[in-house]
């Protein structure tokens, strides 16, 4: 068993209620490393292509990383997967919180689940031992009040639960998976995957020990990190996520009235100060970490929004209000708790609403189809009815629970133009246009418009990388947040494969540690003598499984695209827009420097020098 | 000026006796490092293609790295660089000694020398001043004698020199230049190119100092050489390279008669150990260098063997000992002085002596074309006259002085079966049968059959990039030598890119510093924060832009391959033989995880990726 894993991966099975522990060796684990890697891995290999995402053959992984658990900030990142039922592709969410770290503690590194429960259930983990617990009481309650009686009916205040809420439970598509209520795994749906295995989730408890391979350097590392975390991380101390909202819409990104402007005019209501100003009453953090990024907020009136829930990021403030041309801060913040305890994306959910907001402007539906909600941007109210018709799959709230791809099919009369997503996930709040790396991203991203893994306009390029750090010295001159030439594909083929492999490491991407930091990081924990090089091509790994998982289900090169209205609707002072033919020669060039062929699959070469020549078996 | 170099570069014109200094950017350094990439940036864009590289069109440039003088042992290493005589393509010869570190000293990092002096010059460098030195009067002077005349006329002992003798002036197509009488640039022919512009040689003295980012760190590291020397190099401390000729027998690898053979029953007589307890009188090292591998030999009778010309090492041991048949010490000991006095390329000066031996066996040539020598294998008065010979370019000499590959086409009668050579230039003596990623790595080697940069069946892969480092700690089983399946080729992939680098560092292959410890040294010298994945692609830069000066010269992917006898002549107890097929296949796998099309052409891709688009305009 290496250093920093548990050597332990269970698997459950909800049909039959039995469960079974495998112990990979030592190989599988300095390959994949974690997250990304080990769920593309058991997808790739256990899933028959073109199932239903909800039937009972799907399988739910949770899994860490390596670092997970650590004891250093930045570990507390985990995620979940499954094919999903919104891209009908490779679906994954990363969130942060104490699940992942507890799970590691309970002594599995993944916990694999399949089949589906005869009637509703949860999961009880506790050092080591399963149990199948009856959640039939539980079952359409919300995600505190069950996380609330999980814990007293175990009588441990200490357990960590990841579950869903009403939304997960009647499967809308874009539902997310909630652990310890604020830490959303939030996108492509793995709520609804969750709730059609009849599982309302799973409690996690564990007093064991991972082994570390260097106790000291990890505390040196820890040290680091305490003393240099106001100078790096002083705006997630301020502000966190949603101090970044008024820059967004200062440089004419802050995607409006679902895509259709950069710009919001009531953007300093929305803002981080704005919330920090009047409904903040706390913060919040994840295992470890001394940073405290996360927001908890309360109101009184004129809606009553519950501190359990936590409080909205930069994305939940933009995707409830600049997108949906709502400036009312308590009735976001009253969105975030609804989507929070239903279990609903907060992205997702925000460009449903949006979307619908849209297509009522252009005439596509009418109060007929609301029943008689006025869908005009900017009305607060219609919004947060909307999100409770989601949750329920009532009125028009069932069709947009199918997501807005499938939305816009079901409008019909031009309402695709309008549906602003890639691969059936709505795009998330760095526009694209203006940051036209990112957008790439978008394209290309294995879980349709993702922005954990791509946004790369904001920052330098990955500075142990060469470009970066000749970049911040004043060496290489900047390339435009607008520039999408070979340039740019570089640093995003560069950037990506770190920055999907700080998801099998299970580490924020906030954290400050230099790559080298990293190396050292990975190498306190398990004792490996590991490189950056190294691992870069553990990222690049999960690049390529996910990208064939994806082919296997018969995604093509002609779904990495965007949508139209970033082709079409001009942003900012300059009009920027992506071109459609700079975008597809970005993303041929990108496939060319992944060693992909034109279609965008991997060269059996490729996967060779990967050492995953395995899943060439699948292409 | 980055911290680590001068920022100077020196251009000569032998032709009008001027020079200029240039002084490159800081992404010049950044990108390039030094060494290959410098000498193959400059070929490529100032070369026209097809020159007769004996012409004055040609240039001859001499090329420190980043490390290059840096205090701590390795870094004496540099190259000279220009189209080959031998091979008719890049041509390149690395070197360690003290010449680059003086060069750097004299405050240069690289010096290009055009054109063709009307008469015989040489070179006088001294604290950034240039002047051209009549040389009339060391015309076909020796190589320890020109030294010596140079010292005495300049009155100054500290010179370094770099010169050739009478094979060079004869243009000789396998002459080498030596750097302080002992320290070869053996390959591809640059003291041909050196005597073909009438330049007996350079001589360099700096007293400058060049400024280091962090003299600390480099102190740091020169401790921890010279604390932990013994545990790493005791084989060098002991018997430097021609310690390792009894492995090479044992394992029927010692390439003995023209490679008929791997196992030469003599061995013993030529070892590095017999060397030890006969002829050794003494060991030299290189610049800052406590590891002393060099050996220094005297030889009384039956031949004279001035000590000032060194010992053979490995390489020259197998050349004129085994390769010849020959078992007599003291005969290669003069082989290696007349080869150093001449400068001529002992690799392969003993390859077209064993060569012609050969075809004399065969009856290709007899007695008639030998003017009577009974070339016989074992002869080694016979050896030592024909090697005479091809140094004054008399006899057989002249048409072995053109290289094996033209001789065999001169001799005609099927002796191309016999000539083992690829490009044009002999096969070192890791036999690429028994060490077929070494034998891969000669088939697609840039400057021909080369072991620099290839020899990498004997090591683990580079550790810190995984697959070593799971070998070493038994997680991956270690790959046969003889394997070269996809395994090997993605071993040897990543390996060349690094042994790439170590080039164009300017640092020794033998130095025990981690890959690590090498980004430290790195960024000591330079303050720049750099990792092992850039690290990487600089070296994966020298491999593409050499390739695309290869490409451009008409090299196709059809010379990518071992001579005949490599897949004919089985060697070893288990009768090891390249398969051509397995070979081709292996190629063709390189050819696709380097981002090169099917015919080993880089795609315009891959040279964005690595920051060199503008080689494309070259294919």
């Amino acid at each position: 068993m290496p250093f920093g894993y548990n050597g332990r991966i269970l698997r459950v099975n909800l049909t039959n209620q039995t469960f079974e522990v495998e112990e990979p060796d030592e190989i599988f684990y300095r390959t994949y490393f974690g997250g990304r890697n080990f769920i593309a891995y058991y997808l790739l290999n256990e899933l028959k292509p073109s199932i239903d995402p909800l039937e009972p053959d799907n399988k739910l992984i949770f899994a860490t990383g390596v670092l997970t658990g650590a004891p250093t900030g930045g570990t507390g990142r985990n995620s979940v997967g499954a094919k999903s039922p919104l891209t009908g592709l490779y679906g994954e969410a990363e969130a942060g919180g104490f699940f992942g770290s507890e799970l590691k503690k309970a002594g599995f590194d993944a916990l694999i689940i399949e089949g589906k429960a005869v009637k509703p259930v949860y999961l009880w983990i506790k050092d080591g031992q399963v149990e199948f617990k009856d959640a039939t009481h539980l079952w359409g309650k919300k995600v505190a009040c069950a996380d609330k009686q999980i814990k007293a009916e175990l009588n441990d205040k200490l357990i960590r639960t990841a579950l869903i809420g009403p939304g997960g439970e009647k499967l809308v598509r874009f539902a997310c998976i909630l652990n310890d209520i604020v830490h959303a795994y939030g996108r492509t749906g793995m709520g609804a995957v969750m709730g059609s295995k009849n599982l309302k989730g799973v409690a996690v408890r564990g007093r064991g020990k991972v082994e570390y391979a260097n106790r000291q350097k990890l505390a040196a590392i820890a040290k680091w990190l305490i003393d240099n975390v106001d100078s790096y991380c002083g705006w997630a101390k301020f502000a966190g996520t949603p101090g970044s909202l008024l820059g967004h819409n200062a440089a004419g990104g802050l995607p409006t009235r679902n895509y259709s402007s950069g710009y919001f005019e009531k953007a300093e209501e929305i803002s981080g100060e704005k919330m920090h100003a009047t409904i903040l009453v706390g913060r919040d953090t994840c295992f470890a970490c001394p940073v405290r990024c996360k927001q908890v907020v309360e109101v009184k009136e004129p809606y009553q929004v519950d501190r359990i829930y936590g409080g909205p990021e930069y994305e939940t403030l933009a995707a409830f209000g600049s997108l949906c041309g709502v400036s009312d801060l308590k009735a976001i913040a009253k969105a975030n708790e609804l989507c929070n305890a239903n279990s609903l994306d907060t992205i997702s959910a925000g460009a449903a609403v949006a979307f619908a907001m849209d297509c009522f402007e252009h005439g596509i539906i009418t109060t007929a189809d609301t029943e008689g909600l006025d869908l005009k941007f900017g009305n607060a109210g219609a919004m947060l009815e909307l999100v409770q018709q989601i949750t329920d799959r009532q009125g028009l709230g069932a069709i947009l629970a199918e997501g807005v791809e499938k939305a816009a099919q079901t409008f019909g009369k031009g309402a695709e133009k309008l549906a602003v997503h890639v691969k059936g996930q709505p795009l998330p709040f760095h526009d694209g246009r203006l940051k036209q790396g990112t957008g790439l991203g978008y394209a290309l991203s294995p879980t349709g418009a993702d922005h954990n893994h791509n946004m790369l306009d904001d920052f330098y390029a990955p500075g142990g990388f060469g470009m970066g750090e000749m970049t911040a010295l004043g060496i290489l001159e900047p390339l435009a947040t607008n520039c999408l030439d070979h340039r740019k594909v570089r640093m995003y083929t560069y950037h990506t494969m770190w920055k999907s492999l700080l998801n099998c490491f299970g580490l924020c991407m906030f954290m400050p540690y230099s790559y080298q930091q990293q190396a050292e990081l990975v190498q306190a924990v398990t004792g490996w003598n590991t490189s950056t090089w190294e691992l870069a091509k553990v990222g690049e790994r999960s690049i390529n499984l996910t990208r064939i998982f994806n082919l296997r289900e018969g995604m093509t090169a002609k779904d990495d695209t965007l949508p139209p209205r970033l082709f079409e609707v001009p942003i900012g002072d300059k009009g920027y827009v992506v071109e459609p033919e700079q975008l597809q020669l970005a993303i041929k060039t990108y496939y060319a420097m992944m060693g992909w062929d034109e279609e965008g699959r991997p060269t059996l070469a490729k996967l060779q020098e990967l050492g995953i020549e395995w899943a060439g078996d699948f292409l």
